[in-house]
């Protein structure tokens, strides 16, 4: 047996999630504080990678000490807490087979991408948000709303991997992908059962584009279809990225 | 004339807004800013003073160069920005008459204390709410609800001023004060014409005080009325404190 964990992190200071050496990753980090909770060595494994400065409300991780679990996975999190740091927290654990993979088994996952569009930044939205200071007016909100609703679908999503990533199959089942607004803060939510590399920073990119007039929302067909990296728009910075949830 | 100005800050690294020697503040940071950004010296004055840890949504100064204004109000934000630090912004500017002072002139404030109520703390409010860990349930929460409703009114507030302050006129005019809760999230929201000192720490913390059995919601006229600080509860940490609005 070991434990399935839900973590949470803030990625500002994190050098992404997966171990490298000389650098503060969440994966590292999280080792170093089971390791320090009971005294032996464990295997953490990760559901997904996640670049630098990318946030995870919702990551899921399994936490392998060896055989038997020391203790009831309900006691996990307040065991752990005293040797986390503020900005990586273990908030949820319950106990699944050796089998089970956290990565291979999950079958869709969810990411949020937050925009904060005023001329001035804010101090509160500093490294949680891509803090873009052009207009999005209204008429601009619509066409990103229209472009958004032509990403879902069964396709090749290659147009929106980023160049270098030598992934052969890069078809994806994308059900989600919506554009809203609350004030000067909008958000870009995008599910699907796997994603490419930078893939919703493509696709959050590319809709600001459209906002922006550089490409019309019916661009997205004729972008998707070209499976050109070139074809589609900028890859919109990692701090306005956040894992929202992931499903099994 | 002058610029009335509208600032933002994470009041997390800054020692207050009161300028004080060798300490980062508000006040300070800002005078500096500006002087880096006309070359001239000029004086901030604040709408109030803020403590160490205590954040500002809107927070309203004046900044006095001396006679004319060098700059139409509304390009005094972008003229400044490149000389903030990302922990404060200054997003909004008018011209006001040399008579009008950003303290005296405010008829009503508004605060907004947020309360993290999770059994492990959350990265993502980490400095930024309360993280309180012992569980608020539906009928603490209504405890909580009952007794925030018996704080407005005209009312001597001493009860909730810290303890040596030397004000003399503790008679305050609380037109506003409401509890609300979105998932693990709790909103104090008090609104008045004026703050004694830690009087929105001392008010929600007597309410969690409430809503943890430690008074009932009929204390709260007693606690008023006894005019005495030893008779109301804790104090809230500042990190959860925010100025929100300004009323001139």
């Amino acid at each position: 047996m070991k434990y399935l964990c839900k973590i949470q992190y803030v990625g500002t200071d994190f050098c992404g999630f997966q171990v490298q050496p000389n650098r503060r990753t969440v994966q590292g980090t999280l080792n170093t504080a089971v390791n320090a909770a009971f005294g032996r060595p464990c295997k953490v494994t990760g559901c997904s990678r996640t670049d630098s400065g990318v946030h995870a409300k919702e990551f899921c991780v399994t936490v392998d000490l060896g055989g038997e679990l020391p203790i009831p996975p309900e006691k996990l999190p307040l065991a752990v807490l005293p040797h986390l740091p503020p900005d990586l927290s273990l908030y949820d654990a319950r106990a699944v087979d050796d089998a089970f993979h956290p990565r291979y088994s999950v079958v869709r996952k969810e990411y949020e991408y937050l925009i904060y569009n005023e001329r001035v930044p804010s101090p509160f939205w500093q490294n949680r948000a891509w803090q873009l200071p052009r207009a999005i007016d209204d008429v601009a909100f619509d066409r990103m709303v229209e472009a958004a609703s032509q990403i879902p679908g069964r396709r090749d999503f290659a147009s929106f991997m980023a160049e270098g990533s030598d992934i052969k199959d890069t078809v994806r089942t994308v059900d989600l992908c919506t554009v809203t607004r609350k004030d000067a803060l909008l958000t870009v939510t995008v599910g699907a059962d796997g994603f490419l590399y930078h893939m919703v920073r493509n696709i959050v990119g590319t809709l600001i584009d459209v906002a922006l007039g550089k490409f019309d929302p019916e661009d997205i067909s004729r972008i998707i279809a070209a499976r050109d990296r070139t074809q589609a728009g900028r890859t919109a910075p990692s701090d306005g990225l956040y894992l929202k949830s992931v499903f099994y």
